[in-house]
């Protein structure tokens, strides 16, 4: 496996690199940014945070307007940051150009229906090749954290819950935390996986959290202005799934936010030092 | 004068929000961006730190990408960020839509050529008109600083250096610090105030630094792998302009840095700090 660097930035003392690949897993060419803090740099192999973005996001919408670098350059932490589709020439996106199906929308899930099945294997790809070109190919430790944002929150905590023992921590900003019972997740899931709701389950939050076992610390935040809150989010349905799981699990409510980076930017660096102490802790 | 809220986000306690205006100097309908702290909400008035952009930039920039609502929250700082230039129906462009002059490149001068003069006044929108709006609809104080970024970093020197008494400190990151002398400035000066470079003289801060009373301290970062370095920044004209003055001026070079975001991101903590000092010593 090789990767090609495309842009270079220094930020913080440390480095903002965009990488290309060519994927096995989603026969396309990726591209994927990664934060490099100086520690880095002094020899040290450095642990990961792994952020997953949510619809119409690339590599970059983390990288310029979430003010990670700065906690990450302080804590020591790499922040690796995957698109969120395949991309490229045949591979399909949806029909009518919607944004949240198709490119920018893979929801990080392995499609098993076509026209999809042949590029869209999201989970694979966060789940295995990307992080096993990332350990080879950067001076990265054996610990790992994964956070995200709305499709990107659902995509972290379904990740953690389903790879006991991969993740030290793991955290969401507005997640789509029941796919199964909100309009983005049913359109996204009944496309890429079909019609037959029992093979939904396995990419559903609030599922997979009544029989998880060996489930990593979990924080999640929610602004209470967000748009998206009543229709596709529905954190309620996750209290009530985590309710009696005896999980270490917090869900803070965040009055007066959004849905927007600005959200994100706000409290990042709480998220960052949660997972900095966890990953810390292995 | 009347501003119409068109967007609004919550950002670390305080808020972000875009305002439209129409503007009787510029002849058209004006967006720009406010982040206000969460002190103004508890009923102070705020300091204003201006922040004018760059070649291509918008209001939106530096209010995504420069991680500043941070400091400016802890600080209890207001940000303004105007647009770079005229917008809308019947405001020209560069002929060949190039990105260094027309729209998105006002460099901060009143036009006196034709196409240009009749909405290319942007000197007079961020000196005059903006400032007054401003007052007169936000919870701010008098007392007011001044930054921006390349071709805003020559804006916010220029207009400091032409304002005595004005801002209370200025700062840059990689400004155009004597357009007369390089490309993007020479092509800015000569279509928007014709052949004359007597008319130059006005809107080029080493040139203004010789004659210059009054002035605030100064505080400029310069990325010295910035690519726009040798052609257009050449910061090596503006300390030897600032040499002999006496002037409170400090310009530091930082290693590996270039013209970006990142940069800007990396250093903005230490501008805001900057500028609170002396808005706070008025």
């Amino acid at each position: 496996m090789t990767m090609e660097t495309i842009s270079a930035n220094r930020s913080f003392g440390g480095w903002h690199k965009q990488y290309t690949h060519q994927s096995e897993v989603l026969g396309c060419n990726m591209r994927f940014a990664v934060y490099m803090p100086p520690q880095a740099e002094e020899g040290e192999t450095v642990p990961v945070v792994y952020w997953l973005s949510g619809l119409t996001c690339s590599d970059e919408n983390f990288m310029q307007k979430a003010g990670a670098h700065r906690v990450a350059a302080e804590l020591g932490v790499a922040i690796v940051a995957p698109d969120t589709s395949p991309r490229g020439e045949g591979v399909p996106d949806d029909p009518e150009g919607a944004y949240d199906f198709g490119l920018g929308a893979g929801f990080y899930v392995n499609a098993t229906q076509e026209p999809w099945a042949k590029h869209y294997q999201m989970y694979d790809y966060i789940v295995n090749e990307l992080p096993a070109l990332v350990k080879s190919e950067l001076p990265v430790s054996d610990s790992w954290s994964i956070s995200g944002h709305s499709m990107g929150g659902h995509g972290a905590l379904m990740i953690a819950l389903r790879n006991p023992g991969m993740f030290c921590s793991a955290s969401a900003f507005s997640p789509i935390c029941n796919p199964m019972e909100v309009p983005w997740g049913q359109k996204a899931l009944g496309n890429y996986l079909g019609d037959d709701r029992e093979q939904w389950r396995q990419y559903d939050t609030c599922e997979l959290i009544r029989t998880a076992r060996e489930v990593p610390p979990i924080l999640v935040d929610q602004g209470s202005d967000d748009s998206f809150l009543a229709e596709q989010l529905q954190p309620e349905r996750l209290v009530r799934a985590v309710a009696s799981s005896g999980l270490d699990f917090e869900l803070r409510m965040q009055p007066g936010y959004d849905h927007s980076y600005y959200f994100i930017a706000s409290f990042i660096e709480e998220h960052l030092r949660f997972h900095a102490e966890h990953l810390a802790a292995k």
